[in-house]
């Protein structure tokens, strides 16, 4: 077993297997991991196997059918959850428009959703919204920079028709994490109608999951989305949804295919497939899913989720400490340092203001330097992300370029 | 230029970069088609230069929408169509559910569908008019097996309230060939709401889209979904649909995420991009676009589509013309070959009933001496797709395979 002192000494032997990681200083972990080498090469064989076995034939399609019961197992596990619950999907997004446009919606029905979702998510619950005549409102979790309290600012904005709770696991701009279950049991005591769907996008991959007390039907959430292709360093084009047994049967498809449904000895559909498969649609690209599988493989190989949060823990906490050191530099989270791989600060002028001009400025620069960071529009700041993948040589050398550049500018 | 004289000569040349055909007897381009080496190469090469750039990185994003616009707008040009009337998707199902969804119903508007679509279409449309109230009939085009006409047959089942009509360009079990144009004009001249709805699975690829007379803007259809892993052999999981310019608006996105819309300079949405993007949701596996491109151009080299369609209807006749001689073997049509690559059939008895264990068992058997056909249940037949890339010599081989096992049974 790798020594689990925080030092560069093991990741870096591991990293030998991220080729992709060997010519630049990454830090966009939150927009899409690495792939590591193995799980390029699964995605090769699997076109190759697809290819040489058919494409269209017998043996392929019982090979893909048993890809999807693997996949889906191992995400389950990963979740703490049953198989059952797990539907395949192409990436976070669709995840969450599945139980947007599932839900038996009345005209006159709450939607709560915090002001952190992605801005996908907030215009498919508009046009939710304007076509099912539903109630939107905004609850300020932005607010938790100023020390609220999540569960009391969500609890505050609860209405009796709440029917939908929209927020994040980890907030995608500042890296705060939300306490699941307490915000969980406080809409469900709200109304016996009142649901709850996670965009896991960031979580997925970073949080232990499968670890007591975080084990999704441990938090009692209804929907979870997530996608393989950040955290979990997969391929683009694979995610799921988790959806809680109870509220299966409350959910019905939209976006409908034969991957989710049941014929008869015509042909004829006769209702849907008894689990998660009810949402997946029709053809994909099948060889994502045991490239997913070896993204979920390694990282395991170095260590089990709980070392990995800790590891990405570490670091988030040594790069916040070492950025808020530097006097032109402002993060995000100013009294403790970020529960995620997510560290969000900003480039300040003399009067504390974000110099955002600065911040695309220096964003595009760095990347020639083959240093990845990113802007993010709301607040204005730069995001650099840890993974346990990362280095605290890494972490130090990039303290180092924005000590640099804000003396320099 | 190659001799188009049908013969095996210049075709043979063509498929050596076809690896996948060299080890067996193909006629399933109705459920998948093959890649070609070059396409396969092209998925390696993307994700190599994604991971090697980034994965998330400025010149990556750059990327990826320059190889939307150039995927858009090579099968824009293949359609006859403008690259703003299309919208790339995860597959012809995807690109059904949209228009279904995204039209604005009235309770009590009726959809009319052919009777032989395919059973996820079917699903989804029986799941919308439970939710929205609707009235679903279905039109014989089935009967067009005995004669019938399909303008005929639609033109009788349109009712004053008729908003969407749902057929397949070439119907999937039969092979044969609706008159497009006609059909749209006698659905369009039945109320101003009529619209029609048409599955490209088999048509896209196969027919001569961008010929005069072919073009879909001349044929006035609304919608037409379609994939690219079939008959233009690209990679599973890249698809697209086509919108007519004058119904983009009446149709509203239904699933949707950051793809498909325009944020202001707080990222927060401000409504749909201009054009058929609008219905694209979020991150998708980009490399299948450059691999999709390769296998059309690749198509183009050997001859333009005219050219290749009008192989596939040598080779279908020759094929059909052979298995029509058979005493024990029945032709799902029985005047004249298909229009198309698609050739059913059935192993019939004495009583001219199908053999229907005898067909699945001869699909099995052939399967394992590398010759590849499929089932279907509605009717019960075998289906033997060719397309211009299939051999004389295999059309000759499957015959004299077929009349081997209906002596021996």
């Amino acid at each position: 077993m790798p020594d689990r002192s925080h030092s560069d000494r093991n990741i870096a032997e591991h990293r030998q297997q991220f080729s992709s990681l060997s010519n630049k200083q990454y830090f966009n972990y939150g927009g899409q991991g690495p792939m590591s080498d193995r799980a390029l090469q699964a995605l090769t064989h699997a076109q190759q196997r697809i290819q040489q076995e058919g494409p269209f034939a017998g043996t392929v399609n019982q090979w893909l059918q048993a890809e999807g019961r693997e996949t889906r197992s191992a995400i389950a596990q990963a979740l703490g959850a049953a198989p059952e619950t797990i539907t395949l999907t192409e990436n976070v997004t669709v995840g969450c428009n599945i139980p947007l446009w599932g839900l038996p919606w009345q005209s006159g029905d709450h939607i709560l959703i915090g002001d952190c979702e992605h801005p996908g998510v907030i215009a498919a619950v508009q046009e939710i919204a304007r076509r099912y005549d539903l109630v939107v409102s905004t609850c300020a979790l932005s607010e938790l920079l100023k020390g609220a309290n999540p569960v009391a600012v969500i609890q505050q904005a609860l209405r009796p028709n709440t029917r939908l709770v929209i927020i994040s696991h980890i907030l995608w701009n500042t890296g705060q994490l939300l306490p699941l279950k307490e915000i969980v049991d406080v809409c469900h005591a709200n109304a016996p109608q009142t649901r709850v769907l996670v965009d896991a996008a960031q979580s997925v991959g970073s949080l232990p999951l499968d670890q007591p007390d975080w084990q999704l039907p441990e938090t009692g959430v209804d929907f979870y989305a997530f996608t393989g292709h950040k955290w979990w360093c997969g391929p683009a084009g694979a995610g799921g949804l988790y959806i809680r047994p109870e509220v299966l049967e409350e959910t019905a498809p939209t976006f409908i295919g034969w991957r989710g449904i049941s014929v008869d000895e015509n042909g004829q559909p006769t209702g849907w497939t008894p689990d998660g498969r009810r949402f997946e649609v029709a053809t994909s690209d099948y060889g994502l899913w045991g490239a997913l599988r070896q993204s979920m493989e390694l990282q395991a190989e170095w260590g089990n989720s709980a070392e990995r949060y800790e590891r990405i823990c570490a670091l988030s906490r040594r790069l916040w400490e070492g950025l808020r050191s530097l006097p032109s530099v402002k993060c995000l989270l100013e009294t403790a340092p970020p529960p995620s791989g997510l560290v969000s600060f900003q480039l300040i002028d003399s009067k504390n203001q974000p110099r955002i001009d600065l911040q695309v400025k220096t964003v595009q620069q760095l990347e020639t330097e083959k240093i990845y960071l990113r802007t993010l529009e709301s607040p204005k700041c730069i995001r650099a992300c840890v993974h346990y993948l990362s280095l605290e040589t890494e972490v130090d050398s990039l303290i180092e370029r924005i000590k640099e550049v804000t003396e320099k500018n």
